[in-house]
């Protein structure tokens, strides 16, 4: 048990090891042969099936399709809203061979696809009776970053990017504010975390966007993490792909537009808000297995009553054996360190008295139950420890958001990690990237109803901001 | 109603040009940006998730995991095993550049996955309590091909591929041939097309593999399409790659292993075994939308009922209404279009007699039924459709298969369509190929138990091959 246990890191002494080694050890992903590029094993994508599937079903229920659109871009298409360019062409992976014969075209592998849905909308829609489109995408894209961490960053990830045409703003904003919402709930139902919401300042949004909302969460070494973005273009993109549509009065008009998405960086939230010194700590609803049985003997009393346990248990829950001949200590360990929520633990005793201990991996706790009740005890336990989660990590938000209005408590709040919020002037946003490094996380959508003087520039504050170091 | 079905040409008349007509107006896809890449509009994208559910479920019932590996390869790795590399290499795009810099390293874009689970195999497996590992992976593949059609072949598909590692060859062959029979169901119950499977002969089989089996579907135009193969490589790749482990008795051996997959090439079958002149015709199960209910009045009365039809049946069927302002008859058309298996058709005076009129689209059968016992009516009714659209591509593929035992018999049978069964030599292979353009499409698993002489080499025949000419 110890040894299994000993080969990762602690979070406290090296926190960034601890996070690697723990996407290692759990079997969440493997280093592929190209650096920056990750293998999903079937834990980890296991993971992303799960939020898949919530994702899918609250986009369906919200009248969005599925579509899929080609991987590579013509890179003269790819050059023309001009904001969208600066912001990919430097990590744009190009493809200009065959074998061993040169293209006459060049060709990126996608970023992120609002080029090719922009020229596919112009083709289209023509009349309002064609609008709303809300379609969406899951499929993975290439980036060519430079420093790459397992689910964080890498030069592929997996997303979802969803992509809408609308008649007006109005319908437009509130698509980017709508999928914000379910972004949101998505933390608190399926993954116990705490989102922050907010706009994004004009520093800070999407290349080409008007407005970008963001997800943010904090993660526990008090940096922050961009979960995921929402963002409104206006008619940035319909304007430069000519994508028009005539309105009731017989105007033709141009379409409003919308894109957002999550990665695979949920994951890293995940791992990072939730784990501890003995490994994974899964939320119930996303787990991938929910409870693991484990016999401590192999009597034959004790492995009929496993079968019989995982037999009542299987058409309702994630539930798996472990029937390894390994020693119950490494069992535990092992289960620990998948962060399954609960293990039931067997024995010749607990046969014998008709009970068995549960195990609550987030918390230890032990609750000894009877077999014949082990069902319906479940299904409680389970909302608890997700219940239980989500408060955890939401008294961790609250205590790691201090509100300020002096630079100087500021720069050392910032210091100590966890979101900082101040009143500032717009200028002041740049001045405190420079000298703390923390930058504008969102702007929160409750905002004062008066201001005072930033603190920073001494200019009149303009907005309330929620600071932090990022990753 | 005549314009809208008039855009389609007549599946007599161009059976290729139909083909597309069809895959264009259905609104299943539209053509991409570049050349050979499509783009899956919602309704075709439908399709393929159908399916991949189909086959999740089926995978998951025998212990296959899901996965997900990068999409560049290092050049050099992708070299490792000879034959894979002939048969890939010249269609393999290259990734060299990133934005406007050199990359010290040449990347292809993965026409298929086995160099990438081979090197992690290689570092994951190390004993037999390792084995069998059974992985399967959703992505798409890039393969430059010259000549390309919408779902048949692109530059870019969809698949799924799988990729095995057992401790024998006995049990690696048993993986390959279940997983075929896997496909072959789904062909029974999902799509209603009566595949044919058998092994490839050493002529057709796939770049690096030792025994490739494969499943044919017969296309009205009378030529074969390949829908699916799964491949038993023995050891070529494990030697290649260096994929051991130490066995029982502690000798340390190679894997044998497998790869298996089926493609969007699913949707062309789909399209072409059951589309008619009046558009697509989709079986029951796999249909994106199963029942279209079409009110041919805008009375209250009637609106009302066909709101309270949706209602009683959309908790069990995928079903949906037309509520466009559109006539009667463009709409039965474009229900037509579409392939939806039934439409339910109210008018006032269904209302007042309390029935409705169903109609069957694949052969416009009209059911009269009491509104009171539609629900319980339609089960029924989607299978029998089910059953007669099987039975109906089953009497196709038994009508168009001959077998035959005389050269100038053969080639008159190739020259009008569909397979041709005849004992041969194998140097008889590539006399045929050559002059008939007909390939071997499978030696199929039930052999005569002794052989006469084959009719084109006159040399003593060694298996009953299945030819057909193919796409």
């Amino acid at each position: 048990m110890k040894k299994y246990v000993s080969e990762i890191t602690s979070k406290d002494k090296d926190f960034a090891k601890w996070y690697t080694d723990l996407c290692v050890k759990a079997e969440l992903m493997s280093y592929g042969d190209v650096k920056g590029f990750i293998i999903y094993r079937p834990y980890g994508f296991s993971l992303w099936e799960n939020i898949k599937n919530y994702l899918n079903n609250e986009l369906k229920k919200t009248n969005h399709s599925n579509v899929y659109f080609p991987m590579l871009i013509p890179e003269n298409l790819f050059q023309k809203e001009k904001d969208h360019v600066d912001g990919f062409n430097p990590e744009a992976a190009v493809v200009s061979s065959v074998g061993d014969n040169k293209l006459n075209e060049r060709y990126i592998i996608r970023p992120t696809s609002e080029t090719l849905f922009c020229t596919y909308f112009s083709k289209i829609i023509q009349s309002h009776r064609d609008l709303p489109k809300k379609y969406n995408q899951w499929c993975s894209v290439v980036r060519w970053e430079k420093t790459t961490r397992p689910f964080l960053r890498g030069k592929e990830f997996l997303w979802q990017e969803g992509h809408t045409a609308h008649e007006n703003s109005i319908e437009a904003k509130r698509e980017a504010l709508d999928v914000l919402d379910i972004y949101k709930k998505m933390g608190e139902n399926l993954l116990a975390i705490p989102f922050l919401t907010g706009l994004k300042t004009q520093k800070e949004k999407f290349a080409g966007a008007l407005e970008t909302y963001s997800l943010e969460a904090l993660m526990p070494d008090g940096q922050a993490l961009q979960s995921g973005t929402t963002h409104y273009f206006g008619q940035e993109f319909s304007k430069a792909f000519d994508i028009t549509y005539t309105d009731k009065n017989n105007d033709v008009k141009f379409v409003h537009q919308t894109s957002w998405g999550v990665s695979s960086r949920l994951i890293g939230a995940l791992i990072m808000v939730h784990g501890d010194d003995n490994g994974l700590v899964m939320p119930p609803n996303v787990a991938p297995i929910q409870i693991r049985i484990i016999q401590i003997s192999n009597k034959p009393e004790v492995i009929q009553e496993v079968n019989n346990i995982y037999s009542d248990l299987k058409n309702e829950f994630r539930v798996d054996i472990d029937e390894s001949d390994k020693s119950p200590g490494w069992k535990f360990s092992e289960q620990e360190m998948k962060g399954i929520p609960l293990r039931i633990e067997i024995g010749p005793k607990d046969v014998e008295n008709k009970t068995v201990n549960i195990v609550k991996r987030y918390n230890g706790e032990k609750i000894k139950t009877k077999i014949s009740e082990i069902k319906r005890e479940i299904s409680n336990i389970l909302e608890d420890i997700h219940l239980g989660m989500l408060k955890k990590a939401k008294k961790f938000v609250k205590e790691n958001t201090k509100k300020c209005n002096n630079y100087d408590e500021f720069k050392m709040h910032i210091k100590n990690g966890g979101y900082v919020e101040m009143s500032i002037h717009p200028d002041a946003e740049e001045i405190i990237k420079k000298e703390t490094t923390a930058t504008a996380r969102i702007i929160p959508f409750d905002q004062p109803k008066n201001f005072g003087i930033c603190p920073v520039t001494n200019k009149k504050a303009e907005f309330k901001v929620l600071f932090a170091r990022a990753y």
